[in-house]
């Protein structure tokens, strides 16, 4: 059996706070003792405000290609330089829609910066995801004796396909990604499914237990999935450009 | 807390299998009473083998186009004809890779089309999804009673981000897609994220339960899982053509 337990007791978050110190007040009023083999799932919205990864839209001064992807996406010239800024790459700028390869190579809406539930009513401030969401896992599964695995997770559209689902922008502790490649079936044909994203399977489930807007809840835990092959961080999910079918 | 409740004593389904009959002592096995706000997920693999949608490679005889596509792709040109068959539309094909709208809409590989643990060690068997898995998954919750929700499941590949993670291509007795449009955030700000894919969501979840290749569980239930709004099919998160913006 799996469990999924949401961490419901979580104030707010503010930049410097001691994240880490944090989950583990958490944990321990929802009397959860985390132990090898669970994971502890943590939205980047937290991450980001502890790291301080706002930005003051006001003190941005858009440039030349910002103005123009702006007028053609009907969005902030403000918040696509921002968009341009932590992105290596623009994929697609429609109505509505600006598509990026962030920094770290996951390709997503508006290089995962946000402007919902960041505790700013004006609409200045902006959030951007953490400088590097895989250290920042690392960091936290440190803090927490390596009791168990990290999984920062964010909400990403999908091409072809309706709605979000959270996916892993961090992991430490376990593999993100389990490979099967050589192993035989059960009628011995070698396995036409090879590659296993577990650490976006986990930050989806933990997805179940959060809610997305103001009933969020901003960590869980999760407890009972079975693992084997080395811990690999959230990078390892991301498929290189040059295998890229879809650009 | 959310559970996910794996069926592990599913013996071998055959064509012609009462599924939901299976699936009852199973559950009965387990000692699982499933009740409303459950969610009873199914494999794809095991709807296809009651629904008998075993194809013979041996009897089909490619076209034109699919010798063409085998060529490209160093598939077999019989099991193209049939991706063929199952297709709407050609996305990619490049060596080793085939991907293509299946019947119903979903983007994916081969068109879902198995040869991996279907039972036949000759590889001269493929296995096609359901003729229709929103259909089959409204079967079974009738057949189940309408006591719990259903959702077919199945492993997709995804651009950009290496490894399978499984997703819904039937859904009955629950929303697959959550709408959210018009929600305000904590800070009185309309939600970015509007949609929620709840139906994928879950299937990847249980897909945590069921592993891949030998070990394979073929259904899982999934409890706890809080929602509102209408029942919509899977077909529901399915983006349209003319939405889409990786053609």
């Amino acid at each position: 059996m799996i469990e999924i337990l949401p961490l419901t007791d979580i104030g707010e978050v503010l930049p410097g706070s001691d994240l880490a110190a944090v989950l583990i007040a958490a944990l321990n009023e929802a009397r959860i003792e985390p132990t090898a083999g669970d994971v502890l799932v943590v939205t980047q919205k937290i991450v980001s405000k502890a790291e301080n990864r706002f930005a003051d839209l006001s003190a941005v001064v858009p440039g030349e290609r910002a103005v123009a992807l702006a007028k053609q996406t009907g969005k902030d010239p403000r918040l696509v330089e921002l968009v341009l800024s932590e992105s290596s790459e623009v994929l697609r700028s429609v109505p509505n829609v600006l598509i990026t390869r962030q920094r770290a190579g996951h390709v997503m809406a508006n290089a995962g910066i946000d402007r919902s539930n960041i505790g700013s009513a004006t609409g200045e401030q902006a959030l951007l995801l953490p400088e590097d969401s895989d250290a920042s896992a690392e960091r936290l599964w440190v803090s927490l004796g390596k009791r168990c695995a990290v999984v920062i997770s964010d909400s990403f559209g999908r091409p072809w396909r309706h709605g979000v689902v959270n996916v892993a922008i961090g992991v430490a502790g376990m593999p993100s990604l389990i490979d099967r490649r050589g192993d035989l079936d059960r009628d011995g044909r070698r396995l036409e499914v090879t590659q296993i994203a577990l650490g976006d399977m986990i930050a989806t489930a933990a997805g179940l237990a959060m809610g997305e807007g103001a009933e969020g809840v901003p960590a869980a835990l999760i407890r009972g999935v079975r693992w084997s092959g080395p811990n690999s961080p959230a990078s390892a999910l991301v498929r290189p450009l040059e295998e890229d079918l879809f650009r």
